[in-house]
């Protein structure tokens, strides 16, 4: 099924609409082309609507925000709903400042999000109100671990239940449910939090992902959140003795350009809870 | 003569004005530090003029467009015309929405470029006022190819005539020509696609030859067209098992750092037709 | 005493807050991981403040300077000051236009630095109002060199004196000052002007020492530019010979990754003037 998965994004190449931060945009276009679909980036408002209208996904990333990137992604949200897109939002620090809740309250208020990708505070920022200290990473107490699991399924069903999305809450164990089913995955490595931007890249893959398997979001979420484990791990093998977080940015990007279907079945570790 | 182009890029380190997009921006200047040119970028309207005025030439980029990046676009060019620099105009995804096509229409109409570059799609969108669906990578109907290469050049010299700038065309086959004559390029490799931003390179290492080479304004846009595809080719032969479209896009542009005008004048393969 | 600065780093992981340019603002990014820091971007006036608040230094640099981004710079300034935060201004290119050096008074004239970072053409525009021509490089007859050692070092701790700030001339030698100490450093490569950014890499690595090493700030500044250089000889070290400018850049942020407080404290060659 992950193969497939993979496999449809190769064969149907869905053209991925991003509004994203600057930080790390051109990350997400090349992880993009890496898993074989293809990139396009506008957040001017008055292009934003038409962009989306030749595309496959949506992909909304609250990072490093603008004003002005909240009406085009208004615009564009609109349009992708209406033209039955999936369109993936990715809370970036939302519980950093009233300006990105308020943001992101809006969004989820006027557009309807096929899937929510965060890390677990900003789900728990986002599902919550709660404001948090730590920056754009995720705080210690409220990462996944293995003891709390159930608990943390539970409340990751019950948010997905709330907003009608499928809510992926990523970290040291990743979470992705709907309502009635919580996939938990078992792959990554810690040092991609050293890498500026694989929350983002995630993102854009599972937009991906999600165009090009319509039929089962719920699969295509869990199986791009393995891919890019997979990748980070991968990426993490081919590391030599004198390569440090840059090299790692590079590699982990290559192994989502090399992953073969395969290997995505074989080696990832995505189980339903 | 391509090697004379390349050496007089490294020698006179031309200073090069880019309004470009954000996703491609950090491999534009490196880029152009590789080819021995000097950056400076600067969108800011109140800025743009000023900035140009101490620059050998001015690269403007549609990609990723925002309304405000508009007007230091056609101040910067005001200016840069007045001072003779050559203005290269790259409409990224100009087919694509009405925003895109009004910008360089206004751009075309208050500018005098010295030459256009972009893909098959891009310059027939820009020519003949078409829109398209395939974002910013050509359409495959529109690619030149062996077959098609005498209309597909007939095509090229007449739109370099009505709008008086050289027009380069670039994709699987290269086309640059003025209104009298056509050349044909023919390295680079099918896999610079997979990397994000190796046309916007393109522009600004081309902006960079037309800086450095004024008595030949077309030799020296086809020889950085050759330069770039050569670059993508050395590149090629020097990727490894593990190393996929990230690890490409770092050595593309080493390859265009490393590359020795000797180099260029005997592997690159560019005639007139 | 470089070894300490360095593992305070690493050991507090400093959250920095950069309002930075779009050129190499991932770059920035990835550097503040390299070192141990965190950072995070967020340059809209609406955001600036309350982001600030959460983070223990800011950065604030003039590259690719936006009117909007002005307004975000004082207010996340005055935020800082307020809350006691190391504030440091990198006033890239700050004499090529009245734009950037009205920004850079504007800034100086509301908020309290902590430190100034730049090329000696920087920093003399900023001391002396002049125009410059070179763009965002240093030229030729501002660098420091060890014939006018004396001379510069008098100027910088004068222009500390004046402003209040450490003041960080950075170039072929570095001079990083107070008004009573110049510390000169020797450490670094020529190649690293041939990748975008090494500048604000410096500036985002300086902030994050600063942050981390409230009760001398001279000697974190100094050993941040001291690590910087090294970073440049230890990549430089390992360049391979089918690597160019884009590799480098690469190598150069493993290296700041990689890098012990044992090899700073053996390998820099800093010292009081």
């Amino acid at each position: 099924m992950r193969k497939e998965c993979l496999e449809n994004v190769r064969r149907t190449a869905p053209l991925i609409h991003c509004i994203t931060n600057y930080v790390t945009i051109n990350d997400v276009a090349n992880v993009l082309l890496a898993c074989g679909a293809r990139p396009i980036m506008s957040d001017e408002a008055e292009d934003a609507a038409q962009v989306t209208s030749i595309c496959a996904g949506l992909d909304l990333n609250l990072g490093q925000l603008h004003r002005t990137g909240v009406e085009g992604m208004l615009r564009a949200g609109r349009k992708a709903n209406e033209l039955g897109h999936p369109v993936l939002l990715d809370p970036v620090g939302v519980g950093v400042s009233d300006f990105r809740r308020e943001a992101a309250g809006k969004l989820m208020e006027e557009i309807s999000f096929t899937a929510i990708r965060g890390n677990a505070s900003e789900i728990r920022a986002l599902a919550e109100g709660r404001r948090t200290s730590g920056g754009v990473d995720a705080e210690e107490e409220d990462a996944v671990t293995g003891s709390g699991l159930e608990r943390d399924a539970a409340f990751v069903k019950a948010f997905a239940a709330q907003t009608g999305c499928i809510i992926a809450m990523t970290g040291r164990l990743d979470l992705v449910a709907d309502q009635d089913r919580c996939y938990v995955i078992r792959n990554g490595r810690p040092e991609m939090s050293r890498v500026t931007g694989t929350g983002c890249q995630l993102s854009g893959l599972m937009c991906a992902y999600l165009a090009a398997n319509p039929t089962r979001p719920l699969e295509a979420a869990a199986s791009a959140v393995c891919a890019m484990g997979l990748a980070g791990e991968l990426a993490w093998s081919r590391m030599r003795e004198d390569e440090g977080n840059a090299s790692y940015r590079t590699r982990i990007i290559d192994a989502v350009c090399l992953m073969s279907g395969e290997e995505l079945e074989q080696s990832g570790r995505m189980e339903l809870l």
